[in-house]
């Protein structure tokens, strides 16, 4: 199998290192990810200057290259420019930190793994819930491959990717994997205002995450919560389907 | 009313200009916008650095600031530095180039309209599928007072945003507004590489946009080509929930 891996923490990152661990034994593996970390950079795109790519290192069955772009370019220049045939399998992460809830519409772990959908390919990208330099990534591996193992097994549809989110825990304190859907909540408070020393105010982002939904509800914020590992599938059709056959009959033009 | 404005071609952008007309009669605006542009920014966010604010101008029923990050942060950082009470309605664009069909996961118009319903604001992108410097915004400004006309006699549901794209067309060759899904599609042939002086290749976003829909769809893209206004009900929940049922009955843990 051809395994494509990208992230959005940078090439270095230990979550990525962790994510080719993770998925060696399936196949080859090449990666292409951002040079720099590109946290919440979404599915930003690069147009106003041109990318660059270059190879980091390559042994047996893994090559790696850095990219000047977002995660998003990652994926469309190494599908334009590497690969005859596309990759069987893209995997994006393992992120450092949650992407859970609404945290998918700000991920550049999720953002590459929207844009291999679009190139057709079975798509997931990995989070695991813990922003330290440091974290253990292992438990993740480990439920990482029974995730793949289901994915070979029964196949996700190709219009659709998964994001897989890994509580903060050691294995023997995860209870399981839960199929979930997106939960459903809104950040508040979000900027600390700092002045500088010439006198100029300036906002670094922060903020509270307020969850919207009952803790008894099947999202993925209340599986990790609860202490399992959260699957959600997703899909790119952002179309209210409900409210444009209501506005279709309501609207008067 | 209380309308906030913001965009992704930065606060000296003529589409801006163009939107600003557009609401006007409709009560008193507070616009902020990025200061340089921003195209393809989707929904990210600035984590890294902190993110600066400072007035532009000021006049009766007017206020324009700009600020050093993307849409979303514009959005964002207005709702948490500006706002005591959250405005009425939001608009972002006019932008200039289309986004219709999957371009709303790249674009920071959209990306601003998702931003403003998480803040519980009715919000509504706005796209002339021109990309020219001197684009003719007089029909967009036209239709886009119908569109808000409507919204404000049968609003939108809270958990809703709006994107509206305009065909390139004067006012007399636009045949009228159609409520409309997001189309489905991709580009292929996405890179142009390149050579510089000193022999390293990079490479230029471009591409081309291959529909997968037949045109007799009642898609935003087959709207647009058709002569007619496209308005899509977008929301944040990317759940893909069929997939989600059948998931959950295939795989096994």
């Amino acid at each position: 199998m051809q395994i494509f891996i990208t992230n959005d923490d940078g090439y270095r990152a230990p979550g990525l290192a962790a994510l080719i661990e993770m998925v060696r034994p399936y196949g080859t593996i090449t990666v292409v990810a951002p040079e720099e970390a590109q946290s919440g950079m979404s599915n930003a795109i690069t147009i106003k200057v041109p990318v660059r790519i270059r190879k980091v290192s390559e042994e047996e069955g893994l090559r790696v290259y850095a990219c000047s772009g977002t995660p998003a370019d990652c994926v469309k220049l190494a599908m334009n420019s590497l690969f005859e045939q596309l990759p069987d399998l893209l995997v994006s992460g393992i992120n450092h930190g949650s992407n859970s809830s609404v945290a998918v519409i700000y991920s550049g772990t999720l953002g590459a793994a929207a844009e291999g959908t679009l190139y057709g390919i079975p798509s997931i990208g990995f989070s695991l819930t813990d922003h330290s330099a440091d974290a253990d990534f292992s438990a993740a591996i480990v439920y990482g491959r029974k995730i793949i193992d289901q994915v070979l097994a029964h196949p996700f549809a190709p219009h659709t990717f998964l994001n897989v989110n890994f509580p903060a825990l050691p294995g023997d304190k995860i209870k399981g994997i839960k199929l979930s859907r997106q939960n459903k909540g809104a950040w508040i408070k979000e900027y600390e205002k700092r002045t500088d020393p010439s006198g100029h105010d300036y906002y670094w982002l922060t903020g509270e995450f307020v969850n919207h939904e009952d803790q008894a509800t099947d999202t993925d914020e209340n599986a990790l919560n609860a202490g399992y590992v959260s699957v959600v599938p997703h899909h790119l059709d952002m179309t209210e389907h409900r409210e444009l056959e209501r506005l279709r009959k309501e609207w008067l033009f």
